[in-house]
């Protein structure tokens, strides 16, 4: 579905009614024709998270996810390889798998039993004729890339550069070993917001230290430059300088060891992904409740003491993780008002629950935080539509990141 | 949303294709550049009935509503005056006041902590820079208005003349003493019907005698010029005669004291406003369904004989108030196909629920009342938007007012 | 609701990119400019199967049905003739029989009483001026046919050749006995598909082999020209050779006993309604789960022996009758995506449920066949909307009557 022509008009003229560091005007979160837009350029041309590698062991493993309107199947083939498909059969058009996870020998469409191999091949078509170029009617493919564990797809026949992503996340995210880790819990939320204030939420810890007392008693960011006291800076400076020579010697160093939030979007090169580490509180090893490990250690961590691990790549991932446990948030668009969300707990691959980890303890640090931003999420969409709201300034201290997310965004539409 | 120049293409077709005399057009029920245009025309420059003052007794007590997509928030000042804003931070646009009805000392978003004072002005947003112009981020104000106890907002800039109806109204209305009431109960509906459709249905009482078997008990109203006997007629001069003298010495003179509905809109002179006082049927001093007084006199009232007093307001509210209880309605709409209503009942301040008064007793009129209108309204709305519905004529002897709110309506909407 | 110029721009783009003997584009299951000229072309202009004669016993009975967003009424005269008229009041519009199915002395609006007479004829409007002239107030008719006990509607001021379609079908449905019949049971659902995917499934046996294991058990239209294997021919030659001789003295000659399911529709002579009688295999008399008769015999049969009839008029009936009881099914649709069928069950007027037959024999071989059937056009559904979907090519040995109707389709909205 391109944009048409009454469509573009309608983009140009709302984007020209934005103003620098300020918030976007109401209809960049409603209306139609913008998010029509917004699915051709973001989500059908970025690349999206889609699922954990370690969802996909065994060859013949799948998962599906829609985006928008877009099923798609992702699965292991016969090479260990995982490969992406429109998750619609080349004959009329019917979902092919229809699970949200399971395991095929070859994908058979339930309707006229036309048959895939994990290649995408069409292996089989009883009743069609036998001269029929079989060749031509394998699954519409999409791009695949895994990256730590991560894996991505990108619907686009020419895909962004994943490469710069991967060199810049992998050397970070490999010691959280998440390709080898196992789901311990996931939580699905219909958040009943456009899915650019999922990310304005996100982008700001302005709004962590009323709604949001678990997260704040565990972490630095959320205090910026104008209100950092002198205590707070020390802590900080402390608890990095602690760890500086030790985490180096492990390959775990911070990279983000200054007050605030890591900058990100980055709208000047285009950057759509970023990772970095940096300490908890003191007294915090992970991201729970009272700060004390509620796993086994991950990955090739060597003891609890590594801070913690942030990723996010636009349009729809990011991911905290500890020593214990790593928590990933998938969005996918529904609708111009409507933004599923999935919250993924990983654990190291071979701990048991109810031994090694009680999801009483795992879940609450992350499930209430993300709680909190949905129901935030969902107060401000119920006011930027209204006739009488003017977007607002943003405060340089605090929201240097929503300003950089409204640049990346509104750029990127505007020259789409 | 301003109408674009499609949409008042197919508003002129529309309007062309009224005729005189009869009903509106099914397009007018359900066509959404026609809700657009409603919308602009009708809620957001017209004086739209919002609250009871009762329900905002002191300074921080606050009713919430929403007008179509706007929120918006009625509170009382520290001056004792009454205050309306659009209820949308100046910051992202997050909804501020959450609930339908509280109170505040300083309205706080949830999101940031920007807080305003019970003016409106920005009294603090804590991160922002020193030098910000606070000024300008004030609430957006709508214009609010009160009479006799009844509160109204004004979205447009320039607001319809409020004064001709309080002229009106007020010396009608004050004797009620809904100022210094209170609210005994609230039924909240969702009417499946377009809002003009409910104003269809309360404009004439054509309806009445099969479908509203209570109310034809207690007044006389349904009785038109062609279907009043002689013996109806003699009662209601007689019962007009005898509260003559009594009501005028009261300050309580019947202004309507023939048979069939008080003419309302008047299209030829803009009054979107009107009161007027009757009689009600010998042996019901009030609405009821035995017509027994059912709680304590309200207001300046002496004795229980002073009829039934009627308000109304385009585009959204009417009242129906005898000796010891109001009953308001208001409407608010919810796009082209359905309609909030709210309908509260008062009573005197100081009556006490089970002792003074009875929700059996007290409710039952109305709450059937409104049930028995909504259900046609649905049943209309069904029928409207049929290929196969041509508008009928309308009844001059007892539909003239379904005349009148067609002309008022159309005539406003084609000159906007 | 006329196509405005801009729908039909876009059907003519979508029409141009039909290939031929490949399923349709996706915009075809859910535009809103498609379904719109849709309702137009195809459910305001055929013939609409509306429900059984045998309902509509008495003079004074009806039944509703909403074709779109058009309400419809069906009832019985004073004649004993069929008559149909939009159920919407020539006053204000208002839905005038508000049950499924009732019975009416005459027809009165529930708002203002107006009431019209079996023949739809305004009989009374208490409270209109003597002068008006109620002559032109009268009902809207719609056409209204009867055909061996089904009945037909048709919206449109001209209709289609009816009596090209009764000489085909009358002949062959006649001996069932539907007029004389009674309802045992109705199932209604909502297929969250276009109405077109439902007659994609019903125009192709390909996906029953492992779709419907109840219905292959007993019918032998799923074996085509590729996959009849010689056993299986010389079954169904016999079967029929058999039949051949004694049918033909009763009258029920069977009319299709060839392998396949028999041709329709037929684009290149317009014909949207086919009948035919054909053989169960061996051993089942009738379409129940054990091929055992589940109710009396039908109509004029003389033995169980009479195979099975087969009736379907498009745009929305299909009907499946045994010895004993006969299964039709209505679909209408409900906006672009959805679309409601009711499956009804006949049995001989004097069956006795309990006695004669048992519901619990009776319905399963159809029921679970029905909900096989919109279980795959539900899962068509979510994927043809895909980007990633391309139309493939039908299957010329198993798929020519998908392609016969998407032809007839196509032209027919082309040509419109």
């Amino acid at each position: 579905m391109n944009a048409t022509v009454a469509d573009r008009r309608r983009i140009d003229e709302l984007v020209a009614a934005c103003l620098p560091g300020h918030a976007l005007p109401g209809d960049f979160y409603g209306d139609p024709a913008v998010h029509r837009l917004d699915v051709e350029v973001f989500w059908r041309r970025g690349w999206v998270f889609a699922a954990h590698a370690c969802e996909l062991a065994r060859p013949g493993d799948y998962v599906t996810l829609t985006i928008e309107s877009d099923p798609i199947v992702v699965l292991r083939d016969d090479a260990g390889g995982l490969r992406g498909f429109h998750n619609v059969c080349t004959h009329r058009g019917t979902v092919l798998c229809r699970e949200e996870a399971g395991h095929v020998g070859r994908i058979v469409c339930p309707y006229h039993q036309w048959t895939f191999d994990r290649s995408g091949a069409l292996a089989s078509c009883r009743g069609m004729p036998d001269d029929l170029d079989r060749s031509r009617l394998g699954l519409a493919p999409v791009h695949v890339r895994e990256l730590a564990g991560l894996v991505y797809v990108c619907l686009a026949d020419e895909t962004p550069d994943f490469e710069r992503a991967r060199a810049l996340l992998e050397p970070l995210a490999r010691p959280q070993g998440m390709e080898r880790a196992r789901v311990a819990a996931v939580r699905d939320y219909a958040i009943p917001a456009n899915w650019k204030l999922v990310w304005d939420n996100n982008r700001e810890c302005y709004h962590c230290n009323v709604n949001h007392p678990e997260y704040i008693r565990a972490n630095f960011d959320h205090f910026n430059d104008d209100d950092a006291s002198p205590r707070i800076r020390a802590a900080l400076a402390e608890a990095t300088a602690r760890s500086e020579a030790k985490w180096t010697a492990q390959g775990l160093a911070a990279t983000h060891r200054v007050t605030g939030m890591a900058c990100f979007p980055d709208p000047d090169h285009d950057l759509w992904f970023s990772a970095n580490r940096t300490v908890l509180v003191d007294g915090w090893v992970t991201e729970s409740l009272d700060g004390r490990q509620v796993a086994p250690l991950m990955g090739d961590y060597p003891d609890p003491d590594v801070g913690t691990l942030r990723l996010r790549t636009l349009p729809n991932f990011w991911c905290h993780a500890s020593c214990d446990h790593a928590v990933t948030t998938r969005l996918l668009p529904d609708g111009p008002l409507a933004t599923r969300a999935r919250v993924v707990w990983l654990v190291a691959a071979d701990a048991v629950a109810g031994r090694d980890y009680d999801l009483d303890r795992l879940l609450p640090f992350w499930q209430c935080t993300s709680e909190q931003d949905w129901d935030l999420c969902a107060a401000a969409q119920r006011g930027v539509r209204s006739s009488g709201y003017r977007p607002g300034p943003l405060s340089p201290q605090k929201e240097y990141n929503v300003e950089a997310f409204r640049r990346w965004y509104v750029e990127r539409l505007a020259s789409s």
